[in-house]
């Protein structure tokens, strides 16, 4: 029982306040940053693409991306797009324009207030919930992207870690859709080690994950337990493919397994392709699949 | 030669002027209508909904699609949505108007300008080419839908069709964004064909597609060649798993041939999950794939 109730390590290369990476979920940061890194590379070379745009919201995962980003094709290829709500804080901007300053990438403030508005302010959707003014904004970033990835010439680089993809946490054709995502297989704990280690500001590894939907909003708050639990869970029955039992008998409460296990599998949807219905005899998705050929024609 | 310059039999059940439906193409529509119906029961039920949000423009492949939803669960549970641009032709509407008042299912209309213009207006975008348009309209549609999936409580069901789908006449993350498919597997002149044995309306389905981004516009003129001869060089190269040279052999045109090849290979990234770069044991998409397993939680 004491592996959980006991914090492991802090992540070795932590030098302000610690924050909590369990011992199993430490990653070879120098591997990581090169396979990532290489990917990003590889996956714009098969595009026929050279440059990228990215969502910068002053948070770490985007700034992990950017930083990881500007090293594999240099920052004055990585455009990066802040895109504040009129709710969003003002901190999240500042800490955005940090990293741009620090990256010397090109960068646009697109304020979204007014097309988001657009939708909220008809008298039908004025008293839409806090999920949907959130599943909206996100998707308005995306259209801001994918238009911006048009004049730009760029790919749309995804910033989504591998524990919000895995529980969910995230706006399906919103903050999830990109032409690549290169820490997708990072979990929250390993986007934080991996952060320190590329020297992305200790300001933004150190804050409270939020989506900044509303003002105070944690995303731990929110889902109510910790990263490190979830990551750990996770990781037992994600990547050590470990059933329910076997995590309780680790000494995991059950409750909270068997809720991580239901938040994987009802966001099953959101890692997919839509289902098509089988007619033909050769249907995109079932059973013509094949790698991608060549470079594509065009970023949208 | 003559497969390709004789034009095939029209639709059996044509009884307008006729289109093109190549012999090769015919489907039996009684099964495909049972298949597609059922698909869209089981995706229901596996996802834990009785209700489908639809986007209705008054073209052919939505009108389909209505049909064989309220088919499938019946009118007063599919929710058409109406989203015309301030651009959009007024037929369409009429046309969107006629189907939901044949159907007599609930509908919705929604102007999209407000949103589209926020953007579109400012002095950086006021010069935005037609495709950019195009696609944020898509998007903005998008949008509304799932935005509206959640108030209505139903899933949003798409209306992309096999030959788009293919050769990526689509907008990624607009129009081909959805949780369910059900003509995915249709080429175009075999929507027309059971369009025709569902009870679609005659003018919807004998009208020239189009996407309606701007007065005029029609997809044929825009691709450059009929869907009646896209379908067939398709087929033979995707269902039918033949090579260019194997198509060309027939009397098809090589610089055709080769052009439609060229579309499906550049149009893959849509038809895929973007890629993620594999750190760990196992990764989202790559080799933690699984069916979907219970009913889900949200529509989005």
């Amino acid at each position: 029982m004491s592996t959980i109730d006991t914090p492991a390590d802090p992540a070795p290369d932590a030098t302000g306040p610690a924050f909590e990476l369990p011992a199993e979920l430490a990653i070879e940061t120098g591997v990581a940053r090169r396979l990532i890194v290489d990917f990003i590379r590889a996956q714009l070379r098969q595009a026929g693409f050279e440059r990228l745009v990215l969502g910068l919201s002053g948070g770490i995962d985007s700034a992990l991306v950017a930083y990881l980003a500007a090293e594999a094709i240099g920052p004055e290829q990585l455009l990066c797009i802040l895109m504040p709500y009129r709710t969003s804080s003002r901190d999240s901007v500042t800490d955005a324009e940090t990293v741009v300053a620090d990256l010397g990438c090109p960068s646009e403030l697109v304020d979204i207030s007014p097309m988001v508005d657009a939708w909220f302010e008809q008298p039908a959707n004025q008293d839409a919930s806090a999920l949907r003014r959130g599943n909206l904004m996100a998707r308005t970033r995306m259209m801001v992207l994918y238009d911006r990835s048009v004049t730009w010439r760029g790919l749309v680089i995804g910033t989504g870690n591998k524990t919000e993809t895995l529980i969910g946490y995230t706006t399906i054709f919103g903050d999830s859709a990109c032409a690549l995502a290169p820490i997708a297989d990072l979990y929250k704990t390993q986007v934080r080690q991996l952060s320190l280690a590329v020297g992305v500001p200790e300001t933004i590894v150190r804050k409270a994950p939020s989506a900044d939907l509303w003002p105070g909003q944690t995303d731990e708050s929110e889902v109510g337990f910790s990263y490190a639990l979830i990551d750990r869970i996770l990781f037992r029955l994600i990547d050590r493919r470990r059933t329910i039992d076997e995590v309780v008998a680790e000494g995991f409460e059950r409750a909270m397994v068997e809720r991580v296990d239901r938040m994987v599998a009802g966001a099953e949807f959101k890692r997919q392709m839509p289902p098509i219905a089988k007619v033909g005899p050769r249907t995109a998705g079932v059973d013509y699949l094949y790698p991608r050929r060549r470079p594509r024609a065009s970023a949208s």
